[in-house]
This record gives C-alpha cells, sequence and structure tokens, in this order.
C-alpha cells in the first residue's frame, strides 16, 4: 500500500493506493508551503495523514513538490537529468527509512542555463503509464508552464515558462486591466483563438499583448473578447517559443478546463495533443514506489538510467 | 513664440521657445491626467503656466500628450498614419483659436490591428530635425516603448511594446523579485548584456525569464546582476521582435540613461544607433507651429503629406 502525497506551494493532496494501484481514497487540504511554519511540516503530515498511517501501519509514504524544497519540510536536492525513474528512487530524501521520504525535483542544464522542476516529474512519468509511451513531449500548463521532453523513459529537457504568473499580473495589474472584466467567467473560443494565431505570428509578444488595450479603445473587442485574447496571446507565445513539433506525441497534463485550452491552441498549431488529469501524480508515484519494491526484491540501489521491468505496485 | 507643453499621465512640462527655436524658460511639474480632477483642467493650465502666457500674450500654445485623450482636457481624435507634421498641423483640436490647441495622436493600422501613441509623435519629428533625416526607425523606450518607422517625413508604420510595464510587474510583483534586490541602483552591464543575447536567442521570453530565478536559485547570479539580467531580457526581446535591420538609421530618444541601454543592446544585434533627450518634444512642436506660421502664410490648410519647406518658427 501506498501513501501519495502532492504537496505544494499553497495545498496538498494526497491518495491511499492498492498495491494494484486503485485509488482507495483521497484527501486535499488548502496547506501548502505558504501556510506552514518552520518546523511544522511533521506536524502538519500527522494532522493530514496521520489517521491513514496509524490505519495502515506499513503503508509506505512518498512527498512530491515543494515540501522538497529549501523552504519545505527537507530540502531533497534536485536529481539532475536526464532522470528517469530509478534515478529519482535513488534519490529518494528518506525521512523515515522505508516508510516515509520526498521525492527529489528534476534540474536538467539547457544551453548553459539550469532549468528545475518539483512534483511535475511525477506527474510526467505517471503521464507517460497511462499513455504506454516512453518517448513523448509533456506538457504541464500553470503558474509557471511546464514542456517536458522525454526520450528512453528518461526526462532529457525542461524549460519553464511562466505563462499563468505573466497571465495573472498583466490580467490584474496591468494597463490591460482597466479595459478587462473583473473576472474570467466568460471565456470566448473564437477571441481565444485570435489570441493565438496572432502569437504564432511575427512582433513579440510585448507588442502582441498592447493589442488588447488598443482593440478596446476602438470599441472593436468587448471586454470579455479581451481576457480570452490575453489569454491566447499568452498560450500561444508558449507554444510558439516550444514549437512541438507537428505529428509528434504530446500529453498535457492538467486541470480539465485548462489542459483543453492547450490541446485547442496545439491543434491550431498542426499537434494532436491527449490530455490527462490529476491522476497522472497518482500514477507516477505508483511507478516510483513500484521501482522500490523492484529495488527491495533485488536487494540493491537501482542504477540511474534503467527503468523498471516491472513494477509490483503500480500494476 | 511659442508654448510647446507635453502633459503625460503623471507629469508636464513646458518650455517658452524663441522664433528661432531656442528655449527661453522651461517648466515641470507633477501634475499628469492621474492627478487633475475632469473639468480640472483650463485650472491646471492657467496655474502653471498663466503667468508666461500673461508676460507673452501673444504666444500660441501647443500641447501635446495624454492630455488629448478621453480622459484628458478634451479628445482630440487620433490622426490615422501615414502622418506627417501637416497632417498634425491639419488636426489640432483648437480650445482658443489661432492661440491654444491640443496635438492630435496618432494611429496605424498593423496588419489588421491598431497600434496608438500621444505626445511621441512630437518627439519623432522633433528627433529627425535634431538628425537631419527624413526617413528613421524612431525608439521611443519607457513604460510602453514605440517604434515609429518614417519615410518621406511622414509616420508609417508604429509598434508599441509593453516593455517597461512588463519590466515593473516583473521586478516587484512576480516570483523573480524574491531574489532581486529592492532598487536598481546597481545597474551591471555584463548581467545586462547576458540578457540581451539570451534574449535574442530561441527559447521565448515566457521561458527566459524563468532562468533569472534558476540562476539565483543555484546561487550562479547575485541579485543585483539578477536585475540587471532581466531588464536585458526584456529590453532584447523587444529589439528581437522589433528587428531593425543591421545598418538602418535607428534614433532612440528618451532620458540619457535608459536610450544608453537601448543602443547599447540594439549595437549587439549590429545596429548603430543615435540619441537624442528631450529637446526633441521641443524641437518638434516648434516645427509643428512652423507648419502653423506657414499656413497662415499660404492662407490656406495643410495637405496632409506634404512636408513643410520651411518653418518660420523652428529654424
Amino acid at each position: 500500500m501506498l501513501l501519495a502525497v502532492d504537496w505544494g506551494t499553497t495545498s496538498l493532496r494526497g491518495a491511499l493506493l492498492a498495491a494494484d494501484g486503485r485509488v482507495l481514497a483521497e484527501h486535499a487540504a488548502p496547506r501548502g508551503l505558504l501556510s506552514i511554519e518552520a518546523g511544522g511540516w511533521a506536524a502538519a503530515f500527522e494532522a493530514e495523514f496521520g489517521a491513514w498511517r496509524r490505519a495502515h501501519p506499513t503503508v509506505v509514504c512518498l512527498l512530491a513538490g515543494m515540501v522538497g524544497s529549501r523552504q519545505g519540510w527537507a530540502e531533497a536536492p534536485y536529481c539532475p537529468g536526464p532522470a528517469g525513474l530509478a534515478d529519482l528512487a535513488d534519490r529518494l530524501l528518506w525521512l523515515q527509512p522505508g516508510r516515509l521520504a520526498i521525492v527529489p525535483g528534476v534540474s536538467v542544464e539547457n544551453d548553459g542555463l539550469p532549468d528545475v522542476m518539483r512534483g511535475e516529474e511525477v506527474q510526467v512519468f505517471g503521464a507517460l503509464e497511462l499513455a504506454g509511451l516512453s518517448d513523448a513531449t509533456v506538457v504541464l500548463p500553470g503558474t509557471h508552464s511546464k514542456w517536458v521532453r522525454v526520450r528512453g523513459g528518461r526526462i532529457c529537457e525542461l524549460a519553464t515558462h511562466m505563462t499563468g504568473e505573466c497571465y495573472a499580473l498583466l490580467r490584474h495589474q496591468s494597463i490591460l486591466s482597466r479595459t478587462l472584466p473583473p473576472d474570467d467567467s466568460a471565456w470566448l473560443p473564437d477571441a481565444f483563438d485570435r489570441g493565438v494565431d496572432q502569437a504564432l505570428q511575427p512582433g513579440g509578444l510585448l507588442h502582441h499583448l498592447f493589442s488588447v488595450r488598443t482593440l478596446a479603445l476602438f470599441e472593436r473587442q468587448s471586454p470579455a473578447e479581451g481576457a480570452s485574447h490575453l489569454s491566447g496571446l499568452l498560450i500561444g507565445e508558449e507554444l510558439h517559443a516550444a514549437a512541438p513539433a507537428a505529428g509528434s506525441d504530446v500529453i498535457v497534463v492538467g486541470h480539465p478546463a485548462l489542459a483543453a485550452r492547450y490541446q485547442r491552441a496545439l491543434a491550431r498549431c498542426g499537434v494532436k495533443a491527449r490530455t490527462v488529469g490529476a491522476e497522472a501524480a497518482w500514477r507516477g508515484l505508483a511507478a516510483l514506489a513500484g521501482q522500490l519494491g523492484q529495488l527491495c526484491q533485488l536487494g540493491r540501489p537501482g542504477r540511474p538510467g534503467r527503468p523498471a521491468a516491472t513494477s509490483t505496485l503500480a500494476r
């Protein structure tokens, strides 16, 4: 049995998984890195998951996400890419040997510049399992979108795009906010598509953004259209830069509404993507736990680069 | 004699110019659109410039900038491009016939999308006069940088880039702010150059930005370097998108420190730019007043597209 936890910046969620990977129970709470005091992590974990642990004394707990950052429970140094499941298993930070571990994030060096993720790596491996692929581009949209290139079951490339954060800043705090509605309840696909198409043209993001204002100034776009247009411009810019090859295997992992926007935008670039939801995290942590089972059976630590042949917990 | 006023969003500045263009006196105050109530413009103008007007009863007053916007003293509709000095003269909004007028901004349609400026147009014509050119790319960096293509003395193309505003948002309100110093007092040219060079490479702005964070995370860049790196990334992105041709005539108009950064960044793209300071606004308004003198002499309104042959006030 596995207690899989995705513990992020603003919230946590956990699942109790059977040996065959079935989700037996789920739990979520708005207790993330930002709301937990230094030294308060063990107590928070006990408060949220103590009952499950007492009910299942042999459960293995794997915690992924910002819980392993410098400001988290304990710092789990990034696993350098290329990184497969065996590499992550090798570098787990055990808080209670054999019982409770933090999953390291992954760092990748691109053209002399580092990029990092924490938590998304387990979703990547989960998404690959769900899709039955070992080579793919996995996209995890959000505040900081991650584009992950996986080859032979190992994370080889990683690019973070600050799309969601820039959207929020521009949406609510820039001059553009003056002609946008107070909330995003009305999402208008045509305006979104116009933004995506515009972002794929030359001109540059900093310039394209200003058209949200000028179109409002000349009353050629409604406030609700403006918000969807802005969303399309930012996601389109991300796609323009990430430039997935038409025909490549792309998996979008995330909240269904956001994943659907990315899928729609990718289609405009000629890329047919599939989507995977929150279950990717559980599947990835189960696959990682499967590695541990295998390691225990083999009685030796895994070697980097050797993907698991079988997984006792996850399959 | 001319009273030239540049009246913007947060401040105003004015100059009293002799018939030969010499600046006789200057005045500035922190009274812009944001601090003037509806209906309060005439009183503000009287308070700031009444003494000059009484001392020089025949002075002509030309006001450029946001004073002519919908939220300003009176809305002066944008002059559509291509627009030369004669077009602006033709479309002045006279508040007191022959004595006090608001200069219209310029709007240009690019690929079906409008772009606009208010106030920068007089700086553009002033910069051309100072440089002795009628064909050039004029760059006006700032909160909303303007790239203006002038051919045959007329503004033909215009692209606004939200560079300064995005810098301020990212610098002070994004996750990047956590690893940046409280102020920008230390500008580090090497870090700035690295940002410019990086922005000229593929990857996209939304991705490049994140390296400001990861370099700090791995202690490969100091906080002060981070701020200059971010500045370079944004200005580099603007240049990458605007893509002035190497060898073309580029004039950067603005505050000397900011203009110098753009000049430096342009040099890294192989473009040798000259810089012009705040005097461009006075020179442009004097040239516009010269058009009026010429029109009065000729006794008929100017035709769009006919640049002034002589200028009694400005030369």
